[in-house]
């Protein structure tokens, strides 16, 4: 079959023909591949920032956003058949230590993430776990909701997690109206009556975020900081999700954040510094945010399927992965791109 | 009456005879001091630091942590009357606003801390409010709970927001096990089976710390992060209360802290410096802490009256204020001074 | 000023004279009414069923969901000022109690409940404290928004409560579209993305259901738990919300509720009558609601603002109390009817 | 292997040669039992009353509740290895519904109940699932530990569930200081400051319970609500667990709760009659309680070999069950009865 295969770090990735994979686990399961989404990280892969975190054996194929059909399944496998329309949670897990047994999927002590640890879904099918797949209304088409396989959980973990702060008659600020934040501004529209507040260097991405449903728009021109204490009466919100945390985003964020508020940490780049006498005078937490759970996936696939999530994606095929991946470096891309093999 | 008057920063505080407090507003509370805890803070007001943020008059009467007797009500206080044994939240709220009305008095919008913003309770006589007051036992000597009105209630209250995740089988970090250290390590003893383990300098305070329940002891001699991985398994603590956050420890504390967990900020005057690939990769999170509120005072006192936190003082007389100070800053205080007007 | 009065039970209230409220406690606050909803409790009133539980001394003024404009305050009241629009919690609490400090303000040790405990709304003024004052926008009229004052608020509440229950993909049932069904068929749809299942007697109120968000509607003909089983696909809902129960209701809403799921008791007259296996072997719950928390009705007052939430209301004027409370009785009322004096 | 078999309901089990289980399935383990409970659950299944809700085919092996040495072990464990110290989770699940990603594993869609749907422990060796199995030290002799498993992780799950409403200063009543009452006393009093008031028939029971951590210890003799309602100052109690829930407890337990408070239903056999009026006015919750989830047994082992938990108990050979059975038939037993094969 066709994979888009990573041979070294600060090259491109090659479309080349791999064997298929087999099933050899009793809950091992292969998917043939209707949509990979194509993912910021897949640019810091290339680029190697992953690479001493997740140790990968090189050559491997890319894609950790993937949605699809069950090609075939191991001899337990009791919640998936062959034929099933599925997103996939992109972390298979053990099923049997504390963190699974409390369906907290993103701490399991042996988990692997396929396109970062091993072998993804950039390819014509790829072998998961029965633990990470998610049986679709069949009308699904895979490629429309891949990329909620990645970027949509990852937002409404963020979003889920942030919502008993957010009663009526509070604000949120949503740092970065991109990829994920433009998921995250739906969710927190169908889930609170919150007022919601996006900060965006881009004026398009403003305009879709109002669309989404911001009440309030503001331009990271330098004085977003000041802007936000405006809109909130000089209070700060009392949750800011920081969807860039990099490049000065994460000391915007933090000073967006109002008294007993709640600083979400979900994009990475960038260094937090706080004095200690800040955060215990206001009494503000910064709260760290990694993908989400299997639940968490399937209530995102119900919003979805409800409507009140859609997503933007502009499809490629398989060989025109190396095009997406430019694309999307270049800021070319609105909302997501998406192979279909 | 006598009180211990501060007249300028850098310089001794002084005691001189003021004029009794009167009442004047409606639910004022005027309260013959039994007992005044002497805390870091009052050397930390001398120095001025805490100029800035409270602007306090000078001069003015020092004293933050209060207890003793009812001795003139206004015309709407109903919850105490004059002769009640009493100890003082620190921080007088309007009752009004949304964070009262929610019970969150830290957060009031107009509140008072008495001791930091104007006079307090290093005196014969101070003026609170009826919304301070929690009545005691009348057989409780003011002198002996006097330093659970600031000390107290903030390890409580941070000992309270971490419960939920102290089930068995988790461990906590203490870190500092001196005025407000030793009073968290037995409100988690009494309200927890998690495992305690305590972080010092000094051997007698670890001494100490054993006796009120912790399970394991570190000296702070380089070696401490270390030291608490191997106790964990590698895993690091599921909480980390951090009463010093200074001078590294608050390097420390991030770094005990085990994936999906929580460092609670409590001490202050270090800085916090994390990138935000750490916070997210992890999911751990940095909780900010400060004082507690009236309740959780109240259930602190029911703690205290079952036996279950007591602590070590050592009294003065109003006379001695400044070299309780000096005994203090000089670290000859095991447990907290406390002037006995 | 005109006012009406309740002489004796099972007869009819009369509107007469009386004297003006006057302020004589620090934090009294009186309101000219701009709007006092008719309620079925007031029915009930009169009927003699609050007799023993509320002791009023007759004759007493009627009326417990109030708005208006502050007309005069105590010297001790701080947020709100003559000329402000306001709506009123139902119950003036103490401010000092265990409950009031926890924001539990429908567990006061002392409150009171003007309207049912002593002279209420349906008067040119009304007596109450400042601790019941919510101001609202100045553009806001009084008559537009007084039901959310009781029945606005007690939706709200149970529905805050139920939130976390209903993540997406849940079903939420609700007996009743009447009064507070209505309200909180509108905060289920702007607070959550739960399926909502509504289930009454009467097609029109189940029209107006279906306009407010409901996603199902069943009449309540005798086979509505079947019904609900049937949208469940046999499982029942996560949450059931019972604003009758009585008349069969109580026990419907216990059988439409799925394993582990939750049956709020809003209404009342039945009596529920469940065997403890029941109980245990699916562990379902029956959760108590009364009224709400001032900050609930601050916080429903948002979602009125941003237009989320709006009533039905007809108005009569304050003469036309005797005839408003027959066309209740008579079920001739399409959402609530607010006297306007 | 020998097991105890039930040939027909209203007859004794006979102890009796049956073929040894053996792995079939890649999550299979095959356990060797050193000890397994006897409950007053299984003198119910003798006398038909679980018969319709688990339709065993008879013949079948009793017991649910064991602990033993792991034998065999499937393909795909890897929790476990054979040789291990094990306690077993009663209810083995299916990993992959709503409620096991949940950590939710009583409302698994696909549980099992081994000794109550099909054989179960009393025999030498019991074929459960990895998913059930619980490492524990090895030093650990199932046989003491044993009853944990039923008895002690559902008066824990209780306990667990009301931990947040049971902070210093609240009471709890415990209904029933039984086998799973007498456990519930010591997780309350490892895991909280409440102030426990245990109410029982038995006097034995009452100073067993005094010598476990009751504060207050009531006879049944028909003034115990009024007795209850004395020692928590006319208020009720916050929780109160009733292990016992027929027989007139039910209605004792909702009587001697207080204002917004919860009465847990965890015993069975009575019915819950309560006008709906009442749990309006006083906003009362009743909670339903059905043994606990895997890591709450791990928990509560980590609380056992902590030495905050521990059991009475007496042993029989597997051939002694039914005198084990009429033993604890005729109130013969303090503590649990143990068959040791």
């Amino acid at each position: 079959m066709k994979a888009v295969r990573l041979h070294g770090y600060h090259q491109q990735p090659v479309v080349e023909d791999v064997p298929e994979p087999v099933i050899s686990g009793p809950l091992d399961v292969i998917v043939k591949i209707g949509g990979a989404g194509v993912c910021r990280t897949d640019l810091h892969i290339i680029e190697g920032q992953w690479a001493a975190a997740m140790s990968p054996e090189l050559p491997y194929t890319l894609g950790h956003e993937n949605a699809g059909w069950v090609h075939a399944v191991g001899s337990a496998v009791s919640n998936v058949a062959v034929g099933d329309t599925v997103i996939l949670h992109p972390s298979p897990t053990c099923g049997l230590c504390r963190a699974c047994r409390a369906g907290d999927d993103m701490h399991c002590e042996k988990s692997s993430f396929p396109g970062l640890s091993h072998d993804g879904g950039m390819a014509e099918y790829l072998l998961t776990s029965a633990r990470a797949c998610i049986r679709l209304d069949p009308q699904t088409r895979p490629q429309d909701v891949a990329a909620l396989a990645d970027a949509g959980i990852t937002a409404y973990h963020a979003v889920r997690k942030a919502l008993p702060l957010l009663y009526p008659g509070t604000s949120c600020v949503v740092i970065g109206a991109g990829g994920l934040g433009h998921i995250g501004i739906q969710c927190l529209a169908a889930l609170s009556a919150t007022t919601i507040i996006v900060v965006d260097r881009n004026p398009d991405a403003l305009k879709l975020a109002e669309q989404l449903g911001a009440q309030h728009t503001v331009v990271a021109d330098g004085s977003q900081v000041d802007a936000v204490r405006e809109i909130t009466d000089g209070a700060g919100a009392s949750v800011v999700l920081d969807f860039v945390a990099e490049q000065g985003a994460e000391q915007d964020g933090w000073e967006m954040t109002g008294r007993a508020g709640s600083y979400f940490v979900i994009g990475y780049g960038g260094t937090v510094t706080v004095p200690t006498l800040d955060i215990i005078s206001t009494e503000r937490n910064i709260i760290g945010n990694i993908v989400g759970t299997y639940n968490e996936l399937a209530e995102l696939m119900a919003l979805a399927e409800g409507g009140k999530v859609t997503l933007h994606t502009r499809s490629y095929p398989l060989a025109g992965a190396v095009e997406a991946l430019a694309d999307l470096d270049a800021g070319r891309i609105r909302g997501r791109a998406i192979l279909v093999p």
